[in-house]
């Protein structure tokens, strides 16, 4: 008898007699410990918390039964080597954000990030109800890895720059940290781009080594400490409007576990995901206060480096469309976007700028 | 040994002859069917999908030992009856929207929906991250209930109307059936507002007993049938932009439950905040379309109305802030929706005008 099959008959009750020959035992044979790498490094604000809150309610939903052991980046594996390292099984689950791996596959943007891409509502709009998830369950599947989205930083920060950005031509030479199609974007504008982990960013910037970064938002990125090395700020940017976390599971480990096992890991990653992005978007505008009393001045992007971003982005996301199955998701994102946008800009766009108005928030 | 103690003692193993002694019958006195009864008819879009995603989850992920069942309005109480059936203990939990009982107390408002108020992710970023749950916990603890989000309609739409409103005096003597605080802001404007349960409002419009009607926004709208009755729809609205459906337990069966189960209640919850919202946002842009197809007319309100609904929301939410409790709740979800607004506006805000300027969307 596998352990899948013994669990379940555990669970089912069994004989007596079963119980009775097996019942210690089958305690410890029946707990397991799952080991959960991060690409972040320990104790990153909000991220390195998502993928603790996921490890947290799987551990107390199945009353650790599913014990989750969480190794931030480095402490078993790299950040960058959390695909591979769950794809090999040498480790039971990664959380993380995917556009770190387009080597892996170009398609993985769609299910961490498009530029000019979803929202946080768009996106879940699309992967639980129009066929998100069951194209990451084949994309996934390549990799023997099963994908749940499991937290959001909510919309980005244009980033921190050693001076103003007036027009697209200020992108030329300029040595900056994006990862995933945004950083190939900058790219296409003449930046030198970079793709460092989080934990690596303070330093690159504090050395000079790069002349700006993006991180995340006012929060996480006054907890990492930008605003000690420059005070030149731009919030709203292109590149991540809501970019996905998800929990990844080896789906080896994965079918071999009992179906409530498997439901635990779906139930909380859900939870996380709106959990995360809500503690991002609960902390930002007091991280912005505070910042702001600290010196730094808050910019937005001109329409001109917009409309580059744009034209750049367009690019960006045609080039891999010889993939059949990147093309197949960009026409299933794209479709679920347009649809998304037009109710969300004629119910809470209208709302909210009516309530604005009247109120005067 | 009462049964929250012996299924703990079970689920850490206990001796092998305690296990031997009790095993079999253990395993059907660890099972406990829960009773779950909702504000919602059975079948309707959405809601009474949200309740049921709550029912599967708990019980999928608990393998059956919480098994609960649905007995949706009127199956066991009514709509109306359900706040008092589980605090008296009649029913386990029940999943619902709390405006229906401001007689019990006018704080669950804010649990469910201020007009004006809070959208889906501001609502979700205080209840989470900023002392909502610990109001709720207080509130509904008077009661002998234990409150959890589990989902939530998107911003609701304006309503059905049988003719167009020009203006506020259009108001006057319309019977309009609009709950909560909303519609006391209308019977402000002159309107005779009615209070009923969805699965009462298409025979209440369809025979003449009221005039017009606000339900959820096109999907569900569409999937009631309003559209036989009347063409004039008005879509964003100013009453509901975010409620909140409650899955609340008595809180005697809550506390007596093992702790396991009790996170499963939480995260099932929560999972379900997150699934509901997109289930609603995915689908009312094609039903619009639809709605439109079959000659129905779209329709805003103008400013003046707006204007009106702002001056009378301001005025109703005041009325009971002689109750401490309701001072309070009120102080704190304010504080929260200006600091929420503020970021949601300068980052999603600002991203998705530029996208939907620079993509055409």
């Amino acid at each position: 008898m596998d352990r899948r099959s013994f669990i379940r008959a555990s669970a089912l009750g069994g004989s007596a007699a079963a119980a009775s020959a097996l019942a210690a035992p089958a305690i410890a044979q029946g707990r397991r410990t799952l080991t959960l790498v991060t690409t972040w490094g320990r104790g990153l604000a909000g991220v390195h918390d998502s993928a603790q809150y996921c490890a947290d309610a799987i551990t107390a939903i199945t009353d650790g039964a599913l014990t989750v052991d969480l190794k931030a980046a480095g402490e078993l594996v790299g950040a960058f080597e959390v695909f591979d390292a769950v794809s090999a099984g040498q480790a039971d689950m990664y959380h993380g954000v995917d556009y770190y791996f387009l080597g892996q596959h170009p398609a993985l943007s769609f299910f961490a990030q498009l530029p000019f891409g979803m929202t946080f509502q768009e996106f879940n709009n699309w992967y639980y109800h129009q066929g998100g998830m069951e194209l990451a369950d084949n994309l996934y599947g390549i990799f023997g890895l099963k994908a749940f989205p499991a937290g959001n930083t909510g919309p980005q920060s244009g980033g921190w720059f050693s001076q103003e950005i007036n027009g697209p031509e200020d992108f030329q030479g300029l040595r900056f940290r994006m990862p995933g199609q945004g950083g190939q974007v900058l790219g296409k504008l003449g930046a030198s781009v970079q793709n460092l982990p989080g934990a690596e960013v303070y330093q690159a910037l504090a050395s000079g080594a790069i002349d700006g970064t993006e991180w995340i938002g006012p929060w996480a990125d006054e907890s990492a400490g930008f605003q000690e090395i420059t005070k030149t700020y731009y919030t709203a940017g292109f590149h991540e409007p809501g970019p996905n976390l998800n929990l990844t599971v080896n789906r080896e480990v994965y079918e071999d576990l009992p179906k409530a096992h498997q439901a635990a890991i779906e139930q909380a990653a859900r939870a996380s995901n709106l959990w995360t992005m809500s503690l991002f978007m609960a902390n930002n505008s007091s991280a912005l206060q505070r910042l702001q009393s600290e010196g730094v001045q808050i910019r937005e992007f001109p329409d001109s480096v917009w409309d580059a971003f744009g034209a750049a982005a367009e690019e960006v996301a045609q080039e891999p469309m010889d993939d059949p199955i990147y093309a197949e998701c960009y026409d299933s994102y794209m479709e679920s976007l347009r649809s998304s946008a037009e109710w969300i800009s004629r119910s809470s766009g209208t709302f909210t700028q009516q309530r604005n108005r009247v109120v005067g928030i």
